[in-house]
């Protein structure tokens, strides 16, 4: 028997798509499922007359692969991978390589990478994004973990993804350890950020203008062809006036509920452990909290009486502005989440290429935009850039868009309607270009009830101050405790 | 030799107050340091005359005290705590009880008291606020863990806490396992966002009215003897004025940097993990996060050639305008922190007195005020509040503050004065008071690009719809992954 080029493990949706993709790319694929009659269905249903065949074990799969192995997981993130891991792992010979597709948490990708180097293994966790439609026809792939492994891989990888530019692979070895999974992580939260953003334009519009979905609809259709050029763009305006078979608008009928979960929250995680302010996203996760909330909100609109106030400026001129607050606030969203991989490479010791990242995003997955070319541009500029609004080209298209985003925050402001990612990367904004902040006050604070010392502005950093701001408190300071 | 009655590890600032306030309240007490120097010098400085017995081992400790022994570790949460088990844990015997008042995360409290209730040992994990101060001359304690210890523990908890309305202990019996260490963390948190808050409404004032200290000192003195009535309000008055031996403003010399770490952090962490929506508290630990960047701030502001716009509103009436915007978001920061408790509380099963967390927080800890005597008024009225901003006092407070709170947080937007914390409890009380909130439009996008299905409003919750958006991605909806 023919052996098979790549195993895939896990044939949910995105697991069956990217089988597809790979065998049109001319690679045999054994597929693996835990509930074998999935493989069957698979097997001689999508997969008919295809160089796919099905597995009915674990043993199965990995005597039917070429060495050494490429066994990729498409199964759920956490224990399950795990769980995985110790059937599969000794069933695998030295060198084998363990692929992991799945949204796993980028601590456990570094772990397992451990693990399974012990064991002569290669381990690699890879960000696949663009949902089932990229899966099958080209998702953006941010592998990382064992670099050894990767010459091995690379070639699968770069056929399947997708490309910009003609033929520009959205694919690229991120990093080592968990690099991979942690772009994607960020990723992830950027789309947080990106959905809530035009959610946030989209109510403003319909609350706050009046605006019906035909009228957004124009609106969406234009800003695709500007800055804000992207797929959530496009899929927003032809999901904002979608007709069902009774004509209906589909959207009207959709409940305003949501949730969150994994990567969000993570990200957030990850950006406290860096001290990276992530604001705008983490607005973004807890607007799916709220979202959820929705019993609470209905009883607390009726308390207050809730009506919005109906922004009395002229349409035309505030949708342009509107435009602009988002697309400022989606700058921030993006200076945020590269601050954050870059706080994270410096602590990781990862060599991320920031250009790169921006490239292999611009296509394949669900944040793809025309606006990651203006990132990329960037750090080819800087590689070093602190932060993605210092860049010139940004500075000038935040500078330009900013008059417009304090009047949308602040109409919003006024008539009630929740901004919360657009008024936060304001305010981050407002932060980060402020030399002079009240932080003074809050040392004061810590330093009177907790003895937490302070800097001064007229020394060097790092020598400390105490003030006996009581007179009783005794020049003790403090040591073990701060918050 | 006379045995003593409470053991104590740890003789950083807050130990060797709390020492203190256990011997001035008639406790013999037995004290111990991993520097053993330390315990030299306290035992013959400060403690010298007193029934303080220094130890110079583990062992010495353990010999001296009653039995069941209680021995209370104040020294740095973390490895240190364990550490520390792992040497004492085998000199103790069944039934002593080993109190840690550090400010320990609540997942590692779980974690020990099972260790040690496996070796017929108990273990108090308590919430010690105050800072030094409190430390000294009566804290604010939150006791969770081996609710059998309790007893035997009560009597000096109760004796050395701070008291309100005459005898009324700030000090009360939180719930099992990590419920102290978690009302604590939620108090930090707290303790953050009411800093962050009086921090924006001094720049505010500051940059935006031009008022200085002196001016801005009688106003917050004048605010101390309104519905702001709190420590922080008057430590903060007292700062704002204080003056060094030169007659300069210290507070003028203190650098505006600051860090987080620890229990504000977690409380973030713990939010997401229970979906509640925090965002003030994450907007004040994001803001030291952005206070701490100061060189790029510096870089920031000289790009952006940022400068303040001067608010040209009529100074009192804006003044008073900012005292409500504070109080609104004070409010809503104590509703989002009661909401993570409710949720902790539910996740965990423990059964929280939320009235009784607010009447002990009204002594003894950074954040005490008469504001927490109305939230006890609230819960008095309906213990089963679902949100603070619902129960009528705080209606009818908030409803009073909104016109001005909406005016103070444009009115910054427009001058570009940042309002982190505050803008964003404006956004979380328009959300929360929103019946329809956009996230319809955010269901439609996770199900057009990930099949993620969504409920309709015209339908019961739990049956789930998808569209065939594209009229080519099928019908498969989405098992294993969603975002």
């Amino acid at each position: 028997m023919k052996k098979a080029e790549i195993g895939l493990i896990g044939l949910a949706v995105m697991g069956e798509n990217l089988v597809m993709n790979m065998e049109s790319k001319g690679f045999s694929v054994a597929v693996y499922n835990r509930s074998i009659d999935k493989v069957e269905s698979f097997v001689n249903g999508r997969g008919k007359g295809k160089a796919i065949t099905g597995c009915k074990s674990l043993t199965e799969l990995v005597n039917i692969l070429e060495r050494p192995r490429k066994i990729m997981l498409m199964i759920r993130a956490g224990e399950a991978v795990d769980q995985m891991l110790e059937q599969l792992v000794p069933l695998l010979e030295a060198g084998d390589i363990v692929i992991d597709g799945g949204n796993s948490y980028f601590k456990d990708t570094v772990r397992r990478e451990q693990e399974l180097k012990a064991k002569g293994l290669f381990y690699i966790g890879t960000g696949v994004s663009g949902g089932e439609d990229g899966a099958l026809n080209g998702p953006c792939l941010m592998p990382g973990g064992s670099r050894e492994a990767w010459n091995a891989v690379e070639p699968v990888f770069t056929a399947v993804s997708a490309k910009v530019d003609g033929d520009t692979p959205c694919c690229a070895w991120i990093g080592e350890s968990g690099a991979g999974h942690f772009v994607k992580m960020v990723h992830n939260g950027i789309e947080y950020g990106d959905m809530q953003l035009i959610c946030e334009a989209y109510q403003l519009m319909r609350d706050g203008l009046g605006l019906d979905n035909e009228e957004i609809y124009e609106i969406f259709a234009r800003w695709n062809e500007t800055e804000l050029d992207s797929y959530l763009m496009e899929i927003s305006r032809d999901i904002v006036n979608f007709r069902n078979e009774q004509g209906e608008v589909v959207l009207e009928k959709i409940l305003d509920v949501a949730g969150q979960k994994g990567t969000g929250k993570w990200t957030i995680e990850a950006s406290l452990e860096e001290s990276v302010p992530l604001t705008l996203i983490s607005e973004a996760v807890f607007a799916r909290c709220l979202a959820a909330m929705k019993q609470e909100r209905v009883r607390a609109a009726k308390a207050y009486e809730k009506e919005y106030g109906r922004i009395s400026e002229k349409k035309e001129e505030f949708v342009e502005a509107v435009r602009k607050g988002l697309y400022a606030s989606k700058i921030v969203s993006y200076a945020q989440g590269y601050a954050l991989m870059r706080g994270a490479a410096e602590h990781y010791g990862w060599e991320l290429d920031y250009g790169n990242i921006a490239l292999i995003w611009r296509g394949g997955c669900i944040i793809r935009s025309t606006f990651l070319g203006r990132i990329k541009e960037a750090y080819d500029r800087d590689p070093k850039l602190p932060n993605l609004i210092l860049d010139p080209y940004f500075k000038e298209a935040v500078s330009d868009c900013l008059t417009s985003w304090r009047r949308v925050v602040s109409g919003a402001v006024v008539s009630g309607i929740p901004l919360p990612a657009m008024s936060a990367a304001l305010s981050w904004f407002d932060s980060y270009t402020s030399e002079r902040l009240p932080a003074n006050l809050l040392q004061a604070q810590r330093d009177y009830f907790g003895a937490h010392t302070y800097e001064r502005v007229d020394c060097p950093r790092g020598e400390v101050f105490h003030t006996n701001w009581t007179g009783h408190s005794g020049t003790t300071s403090a040591g073990t405790y701060s918050i």
